[in-house]
């Protein structure tokens, strides 16, 4: 209401630009003001919208995103409202993953953060300098809500590596379970900011069977990537044991010294960007899902690379997952044999949307017994701080003769590293 | 707080009726109006800062840019506030673009725009659904300048495509030179949504010589690109005729159709954050700028390219910058050896940055007789809709023959386009 009237003021100074000697319009902008100083409330923000439209309107909000079913991207976009998404860590990247999965019309958004808002995380999008001292959860409700109240908010303001953290964070992901799903959810996005933090939406993922995607971003501020998770199917967060030992004693460090990050806007909105574009791919069934991609803005440099499952894993959720995945693999064959028969017979219309959801080459059972970390271009996780170099420059990494060997093999890589990092 | 704001208004008012002919007092009523209309604006932004601190504290919103240098990223940080920058186009692109570098805490931001705010426009970042109805640079300064009062905004709320638009833009970007620039600002974001306004951009900057970043994306939502161009030195945007003609025929149809194109909040904020990265490497001096960067969503696929200007190019002024940049050869080779020299000397401490600042080969001026368009992956511009092959499936676009024989090439080029596009 009062913004009307403020817009309607702005209106009658633009023209009483184009025509100064109006003392008319001067009365008029007069009443307006005076009106204004009797206090009235009612925020301005749209309504609820019942069901998506194409109308091509300016007072439809969701035109532009059904126009990608013209457009012929994605097949059906009003799914979106089917699905729910839990964010981990409402930060420089998860704050914005949220912003956008909202305006995208997403049906119900979890975010977890146990952190307040304050001026040094102002060089990041999202957050305004008014709601300093409010929790993180909080902030991005009162904003998200405002952007599109379609959408349905939980909020946790919690630490999820506290044991009690854990298991509010367990039983929230499990709640609404429907058969069609392992969890309540449909994936899980972690934007967190440690080691610590990432185990643990690795544990808790690893033991309901959740998908999920991880992102980060270096403390040089200048590199980034995303990855995707699927327990038993890809390697886990905790499948690569030299490079994540690696990170943890150097984020240790990193943290009893007190040494303050740097962050980008650019990098982390490059960094969230990739991530939902990922996430929107996955659950709408468009183009290719990216296992992992990463993001080196020096060079502007994306390396991507698959991992696949350490059957040696520290993580015994992930072994039992990946147990799991082989034993269902006469399964998947058949019901890939029979989706395929069905869509040979009806062939004549092309498909929008490709089949392999995930971009992943399916493991052949018969290699799983060696730990392998496949990779075009590897890439250090966060923690450890240097710069990529072009991808034609990289060094293979050796796979691990066999996974017995990977403990004996620690000292080994830990010098390739260190090699990698100097170089 | 507001109530104050109220009653200044009303004595501004008041003063009109006496003075009506006082354009100043206007501008200072809009100001207090949108001030206004930023609910917490008075009471809990932060108030401005004089110097850039590095101080790690939670009330510092410059600490964790600060901390880009510490980490041999940056050497300078604050030199960002001598820098100004023109938006063009504050859409689903620019409104992203302006708040990274608000946030960066650049000196000076000039927005350009002629459009109101539409419920049609929530599914991109930025704009909220009680700033429907205002001007989207009016809007832009409302959330820009409750984000960091720091950064001076100027905002020209109108349409560079018209004659006395076009003055008003060349004006506003040659204001406040001083003897280091050719113009007032020290790089043009062109951020615009059609064929037109890009070529008017295009006109202004090779006019005035001013570098500039040009960016788009595409109408089918899941493409974009970002480009850098400096007048005479790289090609502009009409040196490339075959191309921009398909690409006008088309937005031209597109347009005449009413067609709604769709978009979508991850593209165009991943474009955004890999423009301001660029306008921050070029500005900042680290890393190194690339000249054309383009990014395929549904593949996660990011060609790069180089072109070089047309010496047969229909901008007249685009002819005349590249003479100079002929004629400043010997010059530049000088200063080039000079300062080789004088790092030579001084090289026991190596250089934190690049000193190619924008990572372009230089043309080879024996080589410029002949127009080519060097690409290891070429991309057609916004208005023609495919998608992108990867990388190593291009095929090599064939330069033309000499520059005089483009106009006859067109057909031919018009069928490979045509194949590039059914294959």
């Amino acid at each position: 209401m009062e913004e009307e009237q403020l817009q309607a003021l702005l209106r009658d100074l633009d023209a009483l630009r184009q025509r100064p000697d109006d003392p008319a319009s001067i009365d008029r902008m007069r009443e307006r003001v005076v009106a204004m100083m009797n206090p009235a409330a009612g925020a301005a923000s749209r309504s609820k919208i019942k069901d998506m439209s194409a109308e091509v309107v300016d007072s439809n909000p969701y035109s532009r995103l059904m126009a990608l079913q013209r457009m012929g991207v994605v097949e059906n976009y009003e799914r979106i409202r089917d699905y729910s998404i839990a964010i981990v860590g409402i930060g420089g990247v998860g704050s914005v993953a949220a912003e956008m999965l909202t305006r995208c019309g997403i049906g119900r958004l979890l975010l977890y953060d146990y952190d307040t808002v304050e001026l040094a995380n102002m060089n990041r999008l999202f957050f305004r300098p008014e709601q300093v001292g409010m929790t993180k959860t909080d902030a991005a409700v009162q904003t998200l809500s405002g952007i599109n109240p379609d959408v349905v908010l939980e909020s946790y303001s919690l630490n999820i590596t506290t044991v009690k953290g854990f298991e509010t964070f367990l039983a929230s992901l499990k709640a609404r379970s429907s058969h069609e799903r392992s969890t309540g959810v449909d994936l899980v996005l972690s934007c967190v900011d440690n080691y610590e933090a990432r185990m643990v939406v690795n544990q808790a993922c690893n033991e309901l069977g959740q998908t999920w995607m991880e992102s980060g971003v270096s403390e040089d501020a200048v590199s980034g990537h995303i990855q995707l998770l699927v327990p038993g199917e890809t390697a886990c967060f905790a499948c690569a044991p030299p490079l994540v030992v690696a990170s943890r004693v150097d984020e240790r460090t990193l943290k009893r010294e007190g040494v303050c990050a740097a962050s980008l806007p650019t990098t982390m909105g490059v960094v969230a960007g990739l991530l939902v574009q990922n996430a929107l791919k996955y659950l709408l069934n468009f183009g290719q899902v990216s296992p992992y991609l990463g993001y080196n803005s020096l060079k502007d440099y994306f390396p991507t690379m698959e991992m696949r499952p350490n059957p040696q894993c520290s993580n015994p959720a992930c072994v039992q997952r990946q147990k799991e995945y082989m034993d269902s693999k006469p399964a998947r064959d058949a019901a890939a044999k029979a989706k395929m028969e069905a869509e040979a017979s009806a062939a004549s219309e092309g498909p929008v949307h490709q089949d392999n959801e995930w971009n992943i080459s399916v493991v052949d059972d018969e290699d799983t017994a060696s730990s392998s970390i496949r990779s075009t271009a590897d890439v250090l996780p966060e923690g450890l701080v240097r710069e990529l170099p072009a991808a034609d420059l990289y060094p293979e990494l050796p796979a691990a003769a066999s996974s017995s060997a990977i403990d004996d093999d620690l000292e080994e890589l830990q010098r390739q590293l260190d090699a990698l990092n100097s170089s």
